[in-house]
């Protein structure tokens, strides 16, 4: 049974004041609709009000009001989604965390870090940059860490360092009834009780609010070295990287661009990269250990045709190389100015790769959609854009077409329906395929258990 | 409420029977004294009949017998746990998934393996030794992949390649009601809905039973050395340790065990080595990268007094090196013949370890009880065993003194009642303290949620 929602009048906006101030609750409509959105094609739905919150005492004293009240609550970090995440579909209260922005505690010698939820990756390396430490997890934007683990968010890095799952050491989180938890200790290890961290971490905000983010940082690799590498054919390109990584090179990153996203990442950055399947590469590690993995990659990639390698060794040309590759997305729309973007996301196991890949780019070719494809190849894990006309309902009709055919043939392939960019509203329908009506039984289960009113983000993840 | 539980009568066991065969349904007292019981000095609770399942599907169908009756099911391996976890308190019926012990597939090529859940870390090694590769994870004891997956273990390689936590990648679940479930995809990553796989991993047999594992694998390095190194005092071996981690040199094993326990290993393995506080290495990688590892140890070891380093590069020397480690539990047994084992299971963030183990060792030296200190230091995880005479109360009395003390110790330092051993009933008192009250309780709620009877191995990890 659907629960009833409460209704958001001015004595419940002046309640909301009193638990912050004036300055930080909005109803202005602007706000709204841009707090209702992300970077997707999903619709956007406005919440009634923003909240900007300060601490996690705050979290949970707004928190409170709105459980008694039985009013939704939609997380915001920084609105960098896919899926539909922030959308307020029951109306409710956006509380946006992009001001709990301090570092509340790094500790070089536990090689860990606590934020508060709001934190910017890129601000949080800003901060680590004197300690010799650093945090790699990269999903090109530069999202808000609380936002990234409840997406479980991962990106370029997660060859060699894994996702968020692998990189929360704990969390503080808000839950539904606005008490206080923390998931676990800050030892590295602990086999106590059910695993509350990653029970959290990709949750999405339908089961609390993540207000801080206790992460495992990683040394500065003594050399970094970074190199651009077109191929002969898409088959082959793929190919190289799944021998990589059947070969157990720790590489650090290793993405392929499809030759029309060279030609629009070229466009776009002003760059005359060969127009053809390449793929990015760094590598971390010591000075001989950062030789070896070059020599080994070279001579596979020779293997396949690749012989072209562009090195980066210098930070200015490494990031001239990534941000290339992170402004990916935007250099496909820009392809077509005023469309927007239909974003695939599937990962299969790597032994699939090819097969995956490949049968994608027919049905590009096959469909009178332009599109690209881009991935975290190392993973197992891609992506297509399609750029669409958002005034040509075909175009958008064709795009979704497409984005579930590489759904199911991921499924098909024991493979997931999303990699990285998570469920939102936009997935939904393809969970019961992945775990069965049992396992989305579970999944149901724990939601109505955690948050029995549904004021959690609600129509997220699970549908009660 | 608790659950009131069914009777387990002759016609039930004639459906257990129908369900499998006669042969593989027994109540002999024999046999369920042995299953209720771990090597822990926990009191045994034997379970009403045993029965050896062979595939998912008859789990299933014992699993709906049970639930249909209400009887409870506690699942068991290899009994080797050491927090009571297998005890049937409530009586009923012990799942003996030691004859599912079949490596269902290995695939190389995607670096992970499918086994049934009652194949043994050594037996998937053995399997595995025509591949390439192996399964790294190592508790000591021979478990089986099920047990280790449902208890979260570690052990000595957990400090390069993590634990249960990190290497399990998708599980096959009978769920309480009897349905059949797949935690996940084979993907390397996915941010497809809530994580059952890790809800799953370490709890217990309390949400559903384990049938089948699909692990990550790793390719056996080119290059593996061991070497054992005493030092000058407990002080400076545990300094010793914590550097290195902080230098963030990938070391695959680092123990420790104080001069005590190198005194009962030399005893119990009939080997010579210095008895001092000493560190147990292991190094993996390409020739050139253990070359650089071995180095920096080195030069490390010599900063904290470490200068007899003894090196053992072939399979054999090791073998022996591991072995003596490994049984460093029963030689501190055997100092005392006839007596029973208390161990403790800590962990703590890295940079508390010397004082958390230096601690520990003057509590050791103030009790009138023996007790030795081993530990998988470089997670900052670390044990004692004390060996006390069963027939003596005074004895267990003073050894659970001090494994109190142990933890609140470790909690205080923000670390964990429990490492790697789990639970159980044995621990239980102290997931509050290291939770709070609003997390145990979400625990709590988990537990109703997925298992409203409380049929799965009830009286462990939370109490309805």
């Amino acid at each position: 049974m659907p629960t009833q929602y409460g209704t958001i009048d001015q004595s419940f906006l002046d309640q909301l004041v009193e638990l912050t101030s004036k300055e930080r609750v909005s109803t202005s409509q602007a706000l709204r609709d841009q707090h209702g959105t992300d970077e997707s094609y999903h619709e956007a739905f406005a919440p009634d009000v923003v909240i900007f919150t300060h601490s996690t005492k705050e979290v949970a004293s707004v928190v409170r009001l709105c459980a008694e009240k039985k009013i939704p609550i939609i997380p915001y970090g920084t609105g960098t989604s896919l899926e539909g995440h922030v959308a307020a579909l029951h109306g409710g209260v956006c509380i946006d965390l992009s001001q709990m922005n301090e570092v509340i505690k790094a500790r070089p010698q536990d090689l860990d870090v606590t934020v508060q939820a709001g934190v910017t990756r890129k601000a949080l390396n800003e901060y680590l940059r004197d300690t010799g430490l650093f945090f790699p997890i990269d999903p090109g934007a530069d999202a808000s860490l609380g936002g990234m683990a409840s997406t479980r968010a991962s990106g370029t890095n997660a060859v060699r360092y894994g996702t968020m799952r692998e990189n929360v050491l704990s969390l503080t989180v808000v839950n539904p009834k606005g008490e206080v938890i923390r998931t676990s200790s800050r030892s590295k290890k602990s086999a106590a009780g059910y695993d509350l961290t990653h029970l959290y971490v990709g949750s999405e905000g339908t089961l609390g609010i993540i207000t801080e983010v206790t992460l495992r940082l990683y040394g500065i690799p003594e050399k970094v070295t970074a190199a651009v590498c077109p191929f002969p054919s898409l088959e082959e390109a793929v190919n190289m990287v799944i021998t990589t990584i059947q070969c157990g090179i720790p590489v650090a990153r290793i993405e392929l661009l499809d030759d029309r996203q060279m030609y629009a990442v070229n466009q776009y950055s002003k760059l005359n990269y060969e127009v053809a399947p390449t793929l990015f590469f760094e590598f971390h590690g010591s000075p001989s250990a950062v030789d070896e993995q070059v020599e080994q990659v070279k001579s596979i990639a020779e293997d396949f045709g690749g012989e072209n390698f562009q090195w980066a060794s210098q930070q200015e040309e490494r990031d001239r190389l990534w941000n290339a590759r992170h402004n990916a997305y935007y250099a496909a729309l820009a392809l077509r100015p005023g469309c927007r973007g239909v974003s695939s996301d599937a990962c299969v196991p790597i032994s699939r790769l090819a097969e995956a890949i490949l049968e994608t780019k027919k049905d590009i070719e096959a469909s009178f959609l332009e599109g690209t494809i881009v991935g975290h190849v190392g993973d197992g894990n891609y992506h297509t854009l399609f750029a669409f006309d958002p005034n040509d309902e075909k175009e958008l009709a064709e795009a979704k077409r497409l984005n579930a055919r590489i759904v199911e043939r991921a499924l098909v392939m024991e493979g997931t329906c999303t990699g990285e960019h998570g469920v939102g509203h936009g997935k939904m329908k393809y969970l019961e395929d992945e775990f069965g009506e049992a396992g989305l039984e579970i999944m149901r289960s724990i939601k109505r258990a955690m948050d029995p009113d549904n004021i959690m983000n609600p129509g997220k993840i699970v549908a009660l």
